[in-house]
């Protein structure tokens, strides 16, 4: 529809691991952290899959994102128990071994000694990285994430994922970068579709999103136009302003 | 790695389609909610994609999922602006037309009509609907979603969105009931993994999942069995928390 992505810009998708967020036990909050930190280094956020801890999916969705996408992040299933299953997963896409890595290993044994936890053998499987992979650091718990050429796996409490992502944002190429304005007006949506359909054709860099929604039980529609051209962003603003005046409405 | 799902249980895919979800603007809680219908009718929610307003990528993965799955439900972008595109998007993915439909229309009539509303080209669009497919009722703003074949279409604000899916309950055809038993400890993941794994080998048809989390800044592990077998979920959930007891946690 709109020309949003550059040909050159770099792309991303995210895979959340978890029969967790399958059974609508936990709500995820990894995706839109992500999202956010992707627009502000100018990298396109194009799909994010949620699929359950079941090796055949996860190896197969890690092999179809990571050759579609720049880049790809999966949070979850790299604790220790019999669910956590995503170094695994990882190992088996890029047909690598997954051995203890001895620099994971060390910051697991001093982070147990410091506090007086045995390091047992399952403790110790999360120092286990696919074969060529660098450590992403884990500055909560230690258990370190890591990185396989494209393919950075997080963990999934938001916690240390956001941790993870922040630490690896300086490796990842940018791009342009992603700015949004916001116009929120007490227009219905049928009153302003015919005037974004043609600021949208006028704008073709830009993405105009229309999202009506409830605030505090009032109708409010907000009218978020997106793009890396700040000047084409401004132009389009004041349009929208003038389009909402026009229509009777009023800005909120 | 579980037998969860039985051979024969339907099983479902969502499909979250919205720029505003791949920016980080909203944060869905859609998917969360269908899922936990799911669970209490007994359909196995297999996979969830987010995706972008954009007609290949919606095409695509709406023919992918619904040939995959028993059930699709679709959520946003019906809605009478450039950027809704999904009806147009099921039409071409089941080679149909997508005329105005005739009580869709009339519902649209009457709501504008006992609200002062213009109905203008922008806001019939809402009445649009693929060639074959059923309407499925909004008590909230009256544009229906509707039903092709498998496939559910459904509004993307949560609030009409529940109320369409809690409307279509009834047409679709249940499983044996997902139930789920949680136990929360203070113990570390790494302290019960061992027993969590013997566990689940000695309940394959259970599904045993272990989050570690933070509540009110004190660690909670919480363990969470699920299965549709209430005997083997009360025998795992003794035993669970014998296990417990075992390595000096407490229960929480």
């Amino acid at each position: 529809m709109t020309e949003l992505f550059e040909e050159q810009a770099p792309s991303a998708a995210v895979l959340l691991i978890g029969n967790e967020l399958l059974s609508g036990r936990t709500q995820d909050s990894n995706l839109a952290y992500i999202a956010s930190r992707m627009d502000g280094h100018g990298i396109r956020l194009l799909e994010a899959r949620v699929i359950p801890d079941e090796p055949d999916g996860v190896i197969n969705s890690i092999n179809e994102l990571r050759t579609r996408h720049t880049y790809l992040f999966t949070t979850g299933g790299i604790g220790p128990t019999h669910d956590d299953i995503t170094a695994d997963c990882v190992a088996k896409a890029f047909g690598v071994t997954l051995p203890h890595h001895p620099e994971a290993t060390q910051r697991l044994l001093e982070y147990f000694a410091a506090r007086d936890i045995e390091p047992n053998e399952d403790r110790l499987r999360m120092a286990r990285i696919p074969e060529g992979a660098s450590l992403v650091d884990n500055p909560v718990s230690a258990a370190p994430g890591f990185r396989m050429q494209n393919v950075f796996v997080f963990a999934g409490v938001p916690r240390i994922m956001q941790a993870m992502l922040d630490s690896v944002i300086p490796q990842l190429r940018g791009g342009a970068i992603m700015h949004s304005v916001t116009v929120a007006c007490d227009l219905g949506e049928g009153s302003l579709a015919s005037a974004l359909r043609a600021l949208q054709a006028q704008f073709s860099s830009l993405d105009i999103g229309s999202y009506p929604g409830l605030v505090q039980d009032e109708f409010r529609l907000s009218l978020v136009v997106r793009g890396t051209d700040q000047v084409a962003l401004e132009q389009a603003r004041l349009l929208l302003i003038d389009a909402i005046a026009q229509m009777g409405g009023k800005i909120l």
